[in-house]
């Protein structure tokens, strides 16, 4: 059995490895996303209903029906959303992430990943700053007025630049950004420069009003996390072709959705094992503390599944001053990761561990074997609907979860011989 | 005595803490170097006739006469350059510093510093990129029509976005490079990044044709040594007020001109000690070897000077691939320089090294009596004028120029109470 698995868990470790994520396009939910429809909302984590949901989420979901025009003010969001007719289900079920709350309405703006070695996509909104954003669960008129200039004038713009200039390698930029101490997750100062330094020859080309240029310059200047919405979905298209393998091990989601923490693994198909959403071990923005956060959120763990964020926080020392520790915590991270992954990445590579490659492919097993649980930083949103980010930190997922997947899978391949 | 020099000494480390370099303009040798004139051509390092220049130097001073329409050609280069009628002065005699060949003719179009906390300005040319350019010693066609574009198109685009901008602190964005994997000399990959996204709003507002716009685009975005060429004036008029106090034993001025190296001592005045120019050792470009080298040459020593560069080495550890070593080797450089330096800059921090503050303020007095040179990264120029640039690596200062001006250290300072 164990050599069948093991196999099978160098076979979602390889395709990982062979993954090209590349940006093709900036398109929109409602045009990309199979499976879309306009009544429906996708957000983080595991399924969740209404009722279950925390309070960001609830608050992006009021700002996503408001933004679509479907509802005018809280209370009839709210009354619409408890109605039944709106559909809500995960980002993952639609090749999707969303960090935080995740939401995803149907006129909102994606960009498009494409693996280029198995051919699958992924889509992930664009990143709309820190502070009061729908994402970490504001809908404030400004949060609104943000989402539409970046729906008719970012991504458009954005869009043409990118067609101009072609498709972009981001295994080539992540991998450089890894060197220029981001992890990928929460610090992402280089990716973002990298970014704007790649495109700018061609924006400028663009047959645009300069200052609507420059705005979108200086919007993607004022904010070092509008990378994190690349790298997710090149880490989602780059972790997918691992998935549904007979007898593997490997983890390819891990999720929250502010009530829960989900995971899936290879060879158990779709099927999600939560556990109860952990409180985030994080600092806080002046003005807030412990008591005003909800619990761990977002898609965005599919850097960690990826084998980035947590994972490589050892190339990213400076991130302690946005999550907390210490740089040899940061560098202790990563190396208990090694412990609890099936391979290290041969492109993504970590300069001040001998560029070492970024331990990858989670094992289940090793997991609870050695009770080393997956290395996650993550921002922290306000319990409360309508807030927005608090701070960032650090998070235990559930061990339920682990452990109730491994019940699964050792019940699923008892006869495996 | 020990105690005066040590009370000297802090006040000349204090003055280069206290430093906050900004680039204030871009102008040309002509309008804005002090001294500068039409038949002079500054060069790096300390003073050297045109004889004893290394072939590099003479490849780029042949690049410069070429380029100010002095000479038509190579051999009526050469000989006007050995006829007495073109004056060669060190860079470093006019607040100026230039990397490598460091020349600097009439025309030629130069960052300008201000340290806005003691007045003091600093000088550079801008970088031309890699390879094949005057800097390195090459002066074919192709490198004097690059520094024509420079002088007629880049360097008035980016004086015109820089004045819609306004001043930039330079300090800032140095130590932000330093926690993105920069160290200042031999690795700008972050400090261009930084630049190019500060300065995207500015330069496409401009009303100037698009696509020579997004030509200086591409051109800083395809040289990510650009930010070189603003770390070293930054770097000078940093140290710049640390000269010239009585009883310091801080060194000054490193800088070498491919014969010589060269070091100023702030308690001794304007007096240059000298030893000859050591060979790089290093990682060579495909096709040459270190047969092929010029001695070490050039300003970019600044960088080190002013407790960056080869100081800051820790924080760049992927650096080694372009210089050669190990990562561990990089951390241990930093380490070293602690035992030789007056202070740690409380600006620039090393997040690897639990965000220690870069040693800064090179003590001669500890040089010598730990024997521990200081250490310096840097290109490696072929020996042959008209050639380039060959490869990078490490480099180890002649301990002559240490010992001589502690021997005229003492010699000063011996009835010093």
């Amino acid at each position: 059995m164990k050599a069948k698995i093991e196999a099978a868990n160098q076979e979602a470790a390889t395709r990982i490895l062979k993954a090209k994520p590349t940006l093709v396009n900036v398109s929109t939910a409602g045009d990309a996303i199979p499976g879309m429809k306009k009544n429906m909302i996708l957000h983080a984590g595991p399924p969740v209903s209404w009722e279950r949901m925390c309070g960001p989420m609830q608050g992006a979901i009021i700002g996503g029906l408001l933004l679509e025009g479907l509802a005018k003010g809280r209370e009839e969001a709210e009354a619409l959303a408890a109605s039944g007719d709106i559909v809500f289900e995960p980002c993952h079920h639609h090749s999707a992430v969303g960090p935080m709350a995740g939401v995803v309405t149907w006129s909102m703006p994606v960009w498009v990943l494409e693996n280029k070695t198995f051919g699958n996509r992924a889509y992930c909104t664009l990143n709309e700053g820190l502070g009061k954003v729908l994402r970490y669960g504001a809908f404030s008129e400004e949060v609104i007025a943000r989402l539409k200039w970046m729906a008719e004038e970012l991504a458009p713009t954005l869009r043409e630049a990118l067609s101009k200039h072609g498709e972009i390698d981001m295994k080539t930029m992540i991998a450089q950004a890894l060197q220029m101490g981001d992890e990928g997750h929460n610090r992402n100062r280089a990716g973002t420069s990298l970014f704007i330094r790649e495109l700018a020859p061609d924006l400028v080309r663009l047959d645009r009003d300069r200052d609507k240029i420059a705005e979108v310059f200086a919007f993607m200047h004022g904010n070092d996390h509008f990378f994190l919405n690349l790298t997710m979905p090149s880490c989602k298209c780059t972790v997918d072709p691992g998935a549904d393998i007979e007898g593997s091990s490997v983890i390819v989601t891990m999720a929250r959705n502010g009530t829960d923490f989900g995971i899936r693994v290879s060879g158990l198909g779709d099927q999600w094992f939560t556990g109860p959403a952990s409180m985030v071990d994080g600092l806080y923005f002046p003005g807030y503390s412990a008591k005003d956060a909800a619990p761990d959120i977002g898609d965005s763990v599919i850097t960690e599944t990826a084998g980035i964020g947590g994972f490589a926080m050892a190339a990213a020392p400076a991130i302690v001053k946005f999550v907390g520790g210490a740089p040899k915590d940061a560098i202790k991270f990563t190396k208990h990761m090694y412990d609890i992954t099936v391979t290290e990445n041969d492109v993504y590579q970590i300069p001040v561990l001998d560029f070492r490659g970024t331990p990858t492919a989670i094992d289940l097993i090793k997991v609870v074997e050695t009770g080393i649980l997956p290395a996650v930083n993550t921002g922290i949103a306000h319990k409360e609907p309508g807030i927005g980010m608090v701070g960032a930190g650090l998070v235990r997922p559930p061990e339920k979860c682990f452990h109730d997947a491994l019940e699964a899978f050792v019940e699923r391949y008892a006869d495996y011989e």
